[in-house]
């Protein structure tokens, strides 16, 4: 049965073998209509790959994509199974700032605020998990799009491993910086809504009491802290992604 | 020089063989080194493969992994490259909102608002590619968190996938009932501030003129529009997500 909606005509084969993605859509096919039960386990990639008549590497590459996206769970024992609840998961892209800017057909521009060290205020020095008081560099820099406000960029930064001598901020933001200089292993991302008092309406060049779309951020190296930042966009920002 | 940084002492080496995360190590190193410049092609795999002792399939392994994470670019011709402007890519989750109040530690309440057929706004009907006018249904809902409001859904509906005879949201939101009946194939994802209106205020049981984070989506099954979603959130709600 499967083989007939999966495989008939042809369609998703090359050589004769099953391509992944056929596999996948096989397997998209069963969850829905559930031939697979959520919670249950599904059959093992040799099983399905005898079933389906293709290779084992074909299934495995069509389950790991499906697990990645949330339609699959799979356990280092207990084997594949149809999640309870199904997760699903997106991805998105992670540009700097000035692309962000270019692709809206606005002339990027920038400007450095502030950049000094001093003791991180707690919430910072938490979110990175390191004691109180620890000195941190905090930068400041405003993005303009054709001159105006675009994004606020406020960052705190492991003085270590950006220090002021070597890694300059005038020209270049941090942002961009620390993209093009530090890989990072994990890190943390926040999608919040801030009210802009005096002082951001002011930067911003928007009323006071507009509704601003904040982004906050953390990234470690091996546990590392790198950066603390947070991203303040202008009024009507839409931050978009595709999955 | 990559061998007795990646492979020294029996490090990331399982049988004597490199494991794909010591390989994705060694070229995460070179890329941050700049032994391997912006721009430029890197080594194909059979090379990296000898070169550093271990399987084809486990560089495959280790660069696929970090052309999803943006460090790599991979050309169908051309080879892999180190992008120019690095792109770094996030996942995020996306639970149902019943999952997201009760990991926050709060008992979930759901009320339907409304629940109507009848023309899409014209942005709603251009956002999922309809003609102007087309019937979709109109789903409004409010999640609670301990009976407080925690988040709007307001959604329109292809009633043809998803009809109001056989899809009833009284009980199971239109969100969940969506996560668990209808995979899709394609979508997109925005994010924005609004400011509270008196209306949004009454319902959100927030002040007017507060700041609330807003999500929307449009998901398509092979290019057959699904759904057009904005989820408002509460008042200071902060969604997160891990790298």
């Amino acid at each position: 049965m499967s083989e007939s909606r999966a495989g008939s005509g042809g369609q998703g084969r090359v050589g004769g073998n099953l391509t992944w993605q056929a596999v996948r859509a096989e397997a998209i096919r069963r969850i829905r209509e559930r031939e697979w039960m959520p919670g249950s386990r599904i059959p093992d990639e040799a099983e399905l790959a005898a079933e389906l008549g293709c290779a084992r590497a074909t299934v495995n590459r069509a389950l790991r994509d499906l697990a990645a996206e949330g339609y699959l769970e799979r356990r280092r024992k207990g084997g594949t199974r149809v999640p309870e609840t199904p997760v699903r998961k997106a991805t998105f892209e992670i540009a700097v700032i000035r692309q962000d800017v270019e692709a809206r057909g606005h002339r990027h521009g920038y400007r450095l605020l502030g950049d000094e060290t001093g003791a991180a205020p707690d919430e910072i020095a938490s979110a990175l998990g390191l004691p109180k008081g620890t000195p941190l560099r905090h930068v400041r820099a405003l993005h303009l799009a054709d001159d105006a406000p675009f994004c606020l960029e406020i960052r705190w930064l492991n003085p270590e491993l950006v220090p002021p001598e070597r890694a300059v901020f005038d020209a270049l933001s941090a942002n961009e910086w620390l993209l093009r200089n530090l890989a990072y292993s994990a890190g943390s991302f926040g999608f919040s809504a801030r009210t802009a008092d005096a002082e951001l309406a002011a930067l911003m060049a928007c009323p006071e009491g507009a509704a601003l779309l904040a982004m906050d951020r953390t990234t470690f190296m091996d546990a590392v802290p790198i950066t603390a930042a947070t991203l303040i966009y202008r009024e009507g920002y839409r931050l978009a992604t595709t999955m």
